[in-house]
């Protein structure tokens, strides 16, 4: 186990009808607030004028920021901080997934920096100091609620970065699972697998030792794979939303990589894919992780593959690679059995790009991940193996 | 699942030779300490010169309270109390295992309220604003370097009495696991049976719908029962006491009871325990536990003890009763090869006591817990069965 610090500040409040306690939540902050959302989702279910209403009781001021898409844009956060200079916004209020709170938390602290936002991901500022955010979150995936990282993609470059400051954990997530009910069962899938996805990153280590948080993380795995399917069959089952919920919170949180070296081998991978053709993310994800499981299947890898297989799917047998296998099979036939497509030729990726996109995927670092340690062809093997899987 | 908020604002510091950040996290608050600790065990380890060492480096003031015993006095309270004032001390750092922390943590609150500390445990008083308090752990056992309460005890009563408040977070913990290879074997396998002990307080919940919390606690417990061992033969082996310690802190930082009505019923029992004979308090739960299983065995609980015997203990079989049986004999013999005392009588507990015993315990609430839901005749039932265990 490796040396690690901890501290994450941000309040949840988990359960039905916490929404009800927004108004308290932002106050202790000011009472002027940039509102993200993204599509009209939260406005076809009824939360949009709910959240609205608290705002007015609560004599909050606000201004609007709609339209922030999956995979969220640098133009977004331009305009976010553009609305929050001119109304003097005190608190950002990302109402969604972890797109619209990825734009929020880009959006805060860009408004406390003078140069151009897309600086954070070019390496040429750091995140500094930002606005308060706050979050009501309304997909079971990124663990973006209770983290301090923030995804976003440039439509000019095609490219889609991750960056991260203390700053950016929001202050306070709501995590209501009823307003889960909604998402249609192909948005459950793919939040699904990429709280999977997030789990396998931190899971598979070549740091060992690190005993309490593997159990923890295949504890999360068991829950993805027991609701997953339930949340898909009955959308307004609380208990599996809930169970959903959490999970997918408590699985990018930083708890389960304390100690520990961690992956994000299939992550950049993925980036790379959503930026050129907007991707689900989880849904891309889905697709490259059993074809990553065996590109890094090896000696060495093995022991703790077979380990995944036997403890998370309950394989049985004395051969290690064959258990694995066994393991990573389960693993694809669980995201099949999701819905979720199966290889980047059915979710439109070009044959002919493949090449250009293991470039883009290993231009700034190789090997790729700290388990898998991918050469560019590596990577190139993989997206092979996803094409026509 | 329940509704719940969850904020854990302390900032873990984890892994080797992290207390030399011990200045700079102080510094964060101000430069005069109380430092808190226990008996000899850490000056004889060099720990006590090595932060006297930091302390003086970085110009900080000290004043000192030494002589905490377990189960921490609230006259050691009062004492720190006086030394806070006399010295205008800005934190309290405490230095040792849970009983020297959740003095410090008692200390910091009773420094900003006029009136008497035990008032606190008499419902006389909420806890209110408090020093900031810092830890450097040195011990697995008690998760109190993570969490808000602290127990003390009246030697003048023979009461021993739990409270908490937001104020008493630690604002830093730090935790060596290296600083416990000199844990005696008896400590150790006391610590492991109280980490045990909470996890189980939280795990046998009547609250259904909890099963990421569940697989996490199942996960902690598996930990103990792997490592406990290794660290009692093997007390410098590093994986064991640092996945002893950080299952410690988060076996009783709030995760696992999110969501669920909690138990508390055999640590009730145990506080009038040793309120009355100073035993250790993990000593006490490893020997009430199992006779607590066997009482609250019944049509509605023995769905979750089997859970708990197959997923812990990988029990195999179809009667749930029988498997359930099983798994308590498991987990009582668990406790006997750690060279735990299996019975009351053997820890000076006279038999003559038990009705007074059962008595108090269930004086401010019947009935005692909520999964076991405990009459003042199953408590002394319990007694008599640990008695002569």
């Amino acid at each position: 186990m490796l040396n690690f610090n901890l501290q994450v500040p941000t309040r949840i409040l988990f359960g039905k009808n916490k929404v009800d306690e927004l108004g308290k939540e932002i106050l202790k902050y000011g009472n002027r607030v940039l509102l993200v959302y993204g599509g009209g989702s939260i406005k076809r279910c009824g939360l949009y004028d709910r959240i609205v209403q608290i705002l007015n009781e609560k004599d909050i001021f606000y201004a609007e920021l709609s339209g922030v898409q999956p995979n969220p844009r640098i133009t977004s956060v331009r305009q976010g901080v553009e609305l929050c200079r001119e109304n003097r916004v005190e608190l950002v209020l990302a109402v969604g997934g972890g797109s619209v709170i990825d734009c929020a938390k880009i959006i805060a602290a860009g408004v406390m920096y003078d140069g151009e936002p897309w600086d954070f991901f070019q390496g040429k500022a750091r995140i500094g100091k930002a606005l308060p955010v706050g979050t009501v979150l309304t997909l079971a995936a990124t663990g973006s609620e209770m983290n301090l990282t923030a995804v976003i993609s440039n439509e000019d470059t095609d490219e889609k970065i991750g960056v991260g400051g203390i700053s950016l954990y929001p202050r306070f997530s709501i995590l209501d699972p009823a307003l889960t009910f909604t998402v249609p069962p192909h948005q459950t899938a793919a939040g699904t697998a990429d709280i999977i996805s997030h789990i396998f990153e931190q899971y598979f280590s070549p740091t060992p030792g690190c005993f309490v948080q593997d159990r923890m993380a295949e504890a999360m795995l068991k829950a993805c794979i027991y609701y997953g399917p339930v949340a898909i069959v009955e959308p307004e089952n609380y208990e599996a939303r809930a169970n959903l919920m959490w999970t997918g919170t408590l699985a990018l949180n930083g708890l389960l990589s304390t100690g520990k070296n961690t992956d994000w081998g299939v992550h950049q991978i993925e980036h790379v894919i959503s930026a050129i053709y907007d991707v689900t993310h989880g849904l891309g994800l889905a697709i490259l992780i059993p074809a990553w499981m065996r590109q890094v299947l090896n000696e060495h890898t093995v022991v703790k593959l077979a380990e995944y297989a036997r403890r998370v799917w309950a394989i049985h047998g004395d051969d290690d690679f064959a258990v694995a296998n066994l393991g990573i099979n389960k693993t694809e036939d669980f995201f099949r059995s999701l819905g979720l497509a199966a290889s980047l030729k059915e979710i439109g990726v070009e044959e002919g790009r493949l090449e250009e996109i293991a470039d883009q995927a290993t231009a700034d670092q190789v090997p790729l991940g700290s388990f898998g340690q991918l050469s560019r062809n590596d990577v190139l093997n993989i997206l092979q193996a996803a094409y026509s899987a």
